[in-house]
């Protein structure tokens, strides 16, 4: 049994992570933290994990430390990177899912998160925990960044044609919608009930903190700098991404040749599903599972212009959260890769 | 492995047996029925079951009666009566989920389903199936009548205080409120998205046909007849159902004699939690596993007179429908009875 | 044109009260108070009135006072009392959205706000602002306590028969539903959206503070103190109310006479609306409208019991707060009584 | 009073001109029709317009004819066209919410609705009601073809631009997200509320009908023939649309030059607002007004590239569709273009 510690558990992604490591065959929760809720039974804040047996306690390092071999970090970007730090000078791992180690350039953090990154160091030992482009990195990481929500739709969408030079990667937008859950639990105005239900809105645009993740990963596997127009929305829905994601073309393509690309570039992958020609992902259809499906569809009804429109679906609390964080685990410790991430999507 | 069929699984429950047996450890499903949808693969319907690899077929008795050795029925009610009559004759078991074995008397169910009963002898062979009054009979039942939703959140919230001859089973109201898969999956104008979201609504006051089966049990259990003030409820969600039960009570009781007994009654049911004094139950923290949960509430503001609150939460297709109809076949195959049965609800 | 100011103006029922009063043709909003958000446009809290040009001012009452004739205070209970003594003081004229003038003993508001009352002579003062029942009480008030939402739909459903002599009046049970709104617009968990989203709760079970308010205007409209068992709870939509009510009949009563009672109570006032027979009321049509809408049936199926249910539903904003204000202040003003509130509600 | 007549009144759009007809002061409706209610009182499918004293009648055109002088047609596409032409040929006047005779070739029409146009001579008298643009045509025109709803939050949004020699009119990109409600009210399984509630979805990629429409018109400004990409989403709201439109810069171009044109183009419209720099549009604060809000913004964040980013929201159902169709009456019969249509939208 991997003995593991969740750190700032009180929010969705601590909660899903309890839910997720309670029921996987190979692991024992050993402890849970919370500055605020210490003292009391999680479920307090988790009804739904009423019976669970277990306390909220504050987190002080050096007793925490002692008590897992793998960290799951909670915890508020910048707050993380003094823990991430001890962590990983006392020999153990973690995997962080903050933004704090998530961007390879200290300067690029600095400009999006308007604060100086204390340890830049770890920043080159820390791994991009995208499984399905770093596994073999992450399967030895002491340090996995996991990836963000929008980035994780957005990336895996556009994986497999970042070398397809038939693409016009200068013209890449991604236009995605979030349930509001990506948002957090602390109370504010505008998650309220009564303000976000009924409505839709966009937000952060040019300026959402999720857009140099997603340009510094699409710019790796293109091995070229590229940027990209990255537009959230917030939808009335508890969870769920939709990615509407458009790229010229600057040649006629096949649509059948890129959808063969994407069924190859995925074949070994078990939470990549390649709809069929024609068929539409929903977000209801991925709600608690750790899948992302993706249907691509090509607009060739003007005459000059064709577009390639990839339409990308995940559960941002389990693929784009607290579920790739329990597959970087069982990558990383050798497990069933879907140890855990097992649980099917209901209908309703 | 134990054979499955399920008969009529195109609707909301058929989807959830399909979603829960094809996680349970011991069983296989052998076929799906859907007359209209023959021949199609379940994830047309159920895009949550994606690369099941199950496609639907015609129910034609004499070809699937071979393929299972127990079978859900997910009929609409008097269609269920003659295909649980051809499958007793073959001497294989029947977890009917529609309504047609639930009301012992013949007569009872005329005056509420407009229809005669075709199999009298039947009724009296059918066991219904809620584990927690019925667990002995079950064990050895050929036809289970699977409980109907609103009927197992009231029948499990008044249960344990049948007995009490402090309060006046003459005057049980049941307010019940439910998500809208409750009414089915077929399109109709108050179910659409545009019509159900936003409002809550009454129906079917005074008339609906889940009162005689609560009045059935509750007066088994009294050992003498009585009726009850059933009111249902549509509430803009998806699932759940919360009931809030009045009893008024002829003499003082006490909130905590009470409580005690709900504790003893249900001391070793896997499924049903009594909450801590004061604590209120939501649908949400339900969803998804098959608990219900009861809290107990008295009212002793006025001089006069003190009522008994008691405020019961299930997951209508999990406790109230499909999960429950995977307990009784845990049950009559002596299974662990939590077996398929283990998933704990998420938050949000 | 008659001055009006709304003293705490930033919440759900200020935000109605500047809708309604900038569409009234009789009005003119003079000043709209804010202690936090004071020196903003309003369309910073209300996008919906952007081009409105009015910002918020702190309350300074020696200020404010020279304002306006007539004072809507939306203010917290408790926070009330001195504005509301202050304005009288001055020889305005208030209408009082919060609770501290609707009870009229001083020792029932300590016992159920935890909070003495300063000013019990102006209790007296006071007219509880029910245009059906108080109509020419309002007309002369020069302090108007509006009712509480479940009140207003609570009383309205139960007026009628309250002289009823074979209604046995000790056995009242009022089962309310709400939306989201009329918990306030203060930030918190349980309000946020991925909180109350697909769920319901019963809340505040026998200790909800509109107990006392339903309890004096019955009381007082049967002669004799009675008491009633009220449970609210929180449904997932942005407003309206929805009350359920039971009282059981000490002998038979044919329904149609009571619904002929109903017509003829109501004949005369242009917001209650009484349906037909078996026709069900749904909250959504009647939001944005100030109407109530009424429906009664009779429980007859059991041999021993009837049970008279009447199901009420109203727009907790309208009706239930700002509508029911500005048809006070039309009452107060001689307008007609429908002046500002003819908004019809929309599908969907 | 104009006597105005609405010839399929059953959905939405009928429901919608129902009720903001009923309000206007210059109109007097003397027929609905419906073939399926055809008897019912209105408040049967609108139990939001009880007491209107109306009945839907058979749409029987010589009988309806002689009752009104001005006709809002809600048929299905195709079905409208003879309805068009007879009335045309009567000598009437027609607002047409069906997609008709938007069109101007019929070529494109039955291209895109796979059906032939009877009618194609009406196609040249028929004026496309877009106030802001066609207003003097539409004051001397008999058949207004009232815009689609995409379409309206679409050529809003970019008609000031599409003079502008820096954009790049190959590269515009509309992807729009639409409330349930624009689907219509016919019953069918992905609007039932279990399906479309907590999902969003994107649909007729590269097929949707309103794709012409939005074209026609961007080439008609343009003067050249131009093609777009449009994705229209279903989100899990009854009403709205928000539309975010990406055009590429081939120069550098500042934000507040765009701001400053999009002013002035709107600067004497009633109901077309720009909102201020950074500001958000959300669909929730124009429901239930005949609104357009726009804001504007440029991604600058990478070096190479500059994309226009305009963010449109509407009430589909106003400025969508019915409110549009009353703005055009109004236009039509030299009423104040406001009238019946100054109705405020509501918070929550």
């Amino acid at each position: 049994m991997i003995k593991v510690a969740i750190i700032g558990g009180s929010g969705y992604t601590g909660g899903e992570l309890l839910r997720l490591l309670k029921q996987h065959p190979d692991v024992k929760i050993t402890a849970v933290t919370s500055e605020r809720s210490a003292g009391k039974d999680i479920s307090v804040l988790f009804p739904n994990l009423k019976g669970y047996g277990l306390k909220f306690e504050p987190f002080k390092p050096s007793k925490v430390i002692k008590k897992a071999d793998l960290f799951f970090l909670c915890l508020p970007h910048k707050a993380s990177q003094d823990a991430v730090s001890y962590i990983y000078k006392s020999g153990k791992k973690t995997i962080d899912l903050s933004a704090d180690f998530r961007l390879k350039s200290a300067a690029v953090y600095k400009r999006w998160y308007q604060t100086r990154h204390m340890y830049p160091a770890l920043l080159k030992k820390s791994v991009y925990g995208l499984p399905e482009l770093y596994r073999d990195k992450i399967k030895h990481a002491s340090i996995v960044a996991n990836p963000g929500c929008y980035p994780t739709s957005a990336i895996l969408a556009l994986a497999p044609v970042m070398g397809n030079r038939n693409l016009d990667t200068n013209s890449i937008i991604v236009d995605s919608k979030s349930g509001v859950s990506g948002a957090g639990r602390s109370p504010s105005l505008p998650l309220m009930f009564s303000e976000a239900s009924q409505s839709v809105k966009a937000y952060s645009i040019t300026t959402h903190r999720h857009t140099p993740e997603i340009e510094q990963e699409l710019s790796s596997l293109l091995k070229k700098n590229i940027n990209i127009v990255f537009t959230p929305h917030l939808i009335p829905m508890d969870r769920g991404i939709l990615s509407t994601i458009y790229v010229s073309a600057k040649k006629k393509i096949k649509l059948s040749d890129i959808q063969k690309k994407y069924r190859e570039f995925y074949a070994e992958e078990p939470f990549v599903r390649i709809l069929k020609s024609g068929e539409y992902p929903t977000t209801k259809s991925v709600l608690g599972s750790n899948y992302c499906d993706l249907s691509l569809f090509m607009d060739t009804h003007g005459n000059d212009t064709q577009t390639l429109i990839i339409v990308s679906v995940i559960d941002n609390l389990l693929k784009g959260a607290s579920g790739q964080a329990v597959h970087n685990m069982n990558i990383m410790y050798g497990l069933d890769e879907t140890a855990g991430l097992t649980s099917i999507s209901s209908c309703p």
